[in-house]
């Protein structure tokens, strides 16, 4: 069998399976976006890397600031999904041998930028050349309180679901970078909001020490393969089931003016889109209304509530703007696969 | 300028340049091979990572189980290279949607057995395709006693300069593997031992826990890019000198068999080859005998003493076995070089 058939959430299945048990250092290890490491103090020490292609993740003629800044981002929207606080990064690159040395130094730069902004450092990696598409392979080390530790697993049935921001503009950026016309038919306030969070996500760390901060959450994770799919690595992960309704979902006015010149609902856009990097968290019903005022005012991020918990696992449902009820599959990004789902 | 008219330390060189100063916590960050992050307990943190591009670092044809075996190896070699502990590895794989799911496993099995042999677990990495050539970026955690730790600097004029085991046999193994017909020049006993060597090359972690616990080693490092250059790297980081007798450089029966098929010397093979990842050690002269006999004992793995540090950074001079005192320049293997200097 080829890994296309199989899928990259098959194959890191079975990898899963040829892999001895951990020992207790081990609190979580490969499945999850970020490894968890227990320590003899009061914190646990997190893991993550985040390997860019270019053609695949990235468009070759990418200003290579941005494509530093936006390796950073997602490592730094994995560790924030966590509730922790990043702190050093490796970068592995894998270069062409004819590519000019300001674009390797604009690509640090940009690096160095982001990771600054969220108070982490670069402390080594390794360069390499390739013959083929450039690699940026990206490797962030972090931390997070023991009580502040937000993992998929922990949601409960009754409990709200919600977001961080609007989703599906980086998707919308996709679109625009990708197809043809489509940006010229844009008005520019439209188009710029949804080009910055395709090329430079903000990762939501601030936004994830504020939500672990109050104590309430039960899971978390980052939006990085569209709300579907990630969604249901949450629900896997807590063995619950979940409903979402498609009109809760925050969708900003750039993405309803790109849906209206594709002459396409919005929503789908926003369930399925991949690289928002908006964080998914649920928190009891209860306490649902202090959590979205807290983080809200700590960050000045909007947070929505858009579904809830239930408790078979296999309930997942979304219900459409028109009350008829669906199933909510994973329609989101896979790697391997040829074709969506 | 292009990346490779500057080569690769000098790509170092230029990224260490734009990075803003270390907090106390980063003992040693960009430039060496492994990251030293100060902890509040009677450890340092070991960070390291090494990508390995298809065509660039293995053949496509290799057994995958090889790669993932030496894909660990290379890793584990930087750690005990710092006189360290492996504990963690990261994995991430930017593979062929084409690519068999066997490969992936066969080449996890290898990784793992590998990381099992020297006391280390898989606890995470990422998974992407490419249209490219294959890339395998690994990453490793581990530590050290903060009294054994060794680095590149540190070595002091009049240091004996040691190797463990024998250099060279793997540039012959990548000689037989890449020149039509040397390899059936050479009788099979000649041929294994420089195929293994570069195929499934052993990391000298004991060895250098060894080395580290006799706490009398000034300074250390593996040879990945062929002794020449890395013993440089430690006169640069230590601004010392040093003098190699080519005749003391420890070579394997099989590799002067190798020399003489190809009728030329063994010795520059030994000191120019890359990927041996035997270890490179200075020793204060009065300690040189005790180190290299508990070292020996420990490990059962052979110690050479090679050469000295000199205390001038501009005298780098090799002694061939001639006695003939030539300049010692970095031969050795440099990413994005397309000719050796």
């Amino acid at each position: 069998m080829k890994i296309k058939e199989l899928g990259e959430f098959g194959l890191i299945e079975r990898i899963t399976r040829l892999l001895p048990p951990y020992s207790w250092e081990v609190v979580v290890g490969v499945g999850d976006d970020v490894a968890v490491l227990n320590t003899p103090q009061d914190h646990y020490l997190l893991l993550t890397c985040d390997i860019q292609v270019e053609g695949s993740h990235f468009l070759p003629d990418t200003p290579p600031r941005l494509l530093g800044r936006k390796a950073a981002a997602v490592n730094l929207s994995d560790i924030g999904a966590k509730g922790g606080e990043p702190l050093h990064f490796l970068a592995s690159l894998a270069l062409k041998p004819e590519t000019p040395v300001d674009w390797v130094e604009e690509f640090y730069r940009g690096l160095r930028e982001e990771a600054q902004t969220f108070g982490a450092d670069i402390i080594g990696g390794n360069l390499s050349s390739t013959r083929g598409p450039q690699v940026l392979d990206i490797f962030l080390m972090g931390r997070v309180e023991k009580e502040r530790l937000l993992l998929r697993r922990g949601a409960r049935p009754g409990d709200v679901v919600m977001v961080t921001g609007e989703l599906g503009n980086a998707h919308g950026g996709l679109l625009i970078l990708t197809r043809d016309q489509l940006g010229e038919a844009l008005p520019p306030e439209a188009r710029k909001p949804l080009l910055d969070a395709f090329l430079t996500p903000t990762p939501r760390v601030k936004e994830g020490r504020a939500i672990a901060s109050t104590g309430r959450a039960t899971a978390m994770l980052d939006i990085s393969d569209g709300l579907a799919q990630d969604l249901l690595h949450i629900c896997q992960a807590s063995e619950v089931g979940a409903r979402i309704w498609a009109d809760r979902i925050p969708i900003s006015p750039a993405l309803e003016k790109l849906a209206r010149t594709l002459q396409v609902p919005s929503w789908p856009l926003a369930l399925e889109g991949g690289e928002d990097y908006e964080l998914c968290f649920t928190v009891p019903r209860t306490h649902a209304r202090e959590v979205s005022q807290k983080v809200e005012k700590a960050t000045g991020t909007r947070v929505t509530a858009i579904g809830e918990i239930l408790a078979s696992p296999r309930e997942r449902i979304l219900v459409t703007p028109q009350g008829e009820e669906i199933p909510l599959t994973p329609r989101g990004w896979n790697h391997f696969r040829e074709e969506k789902k």
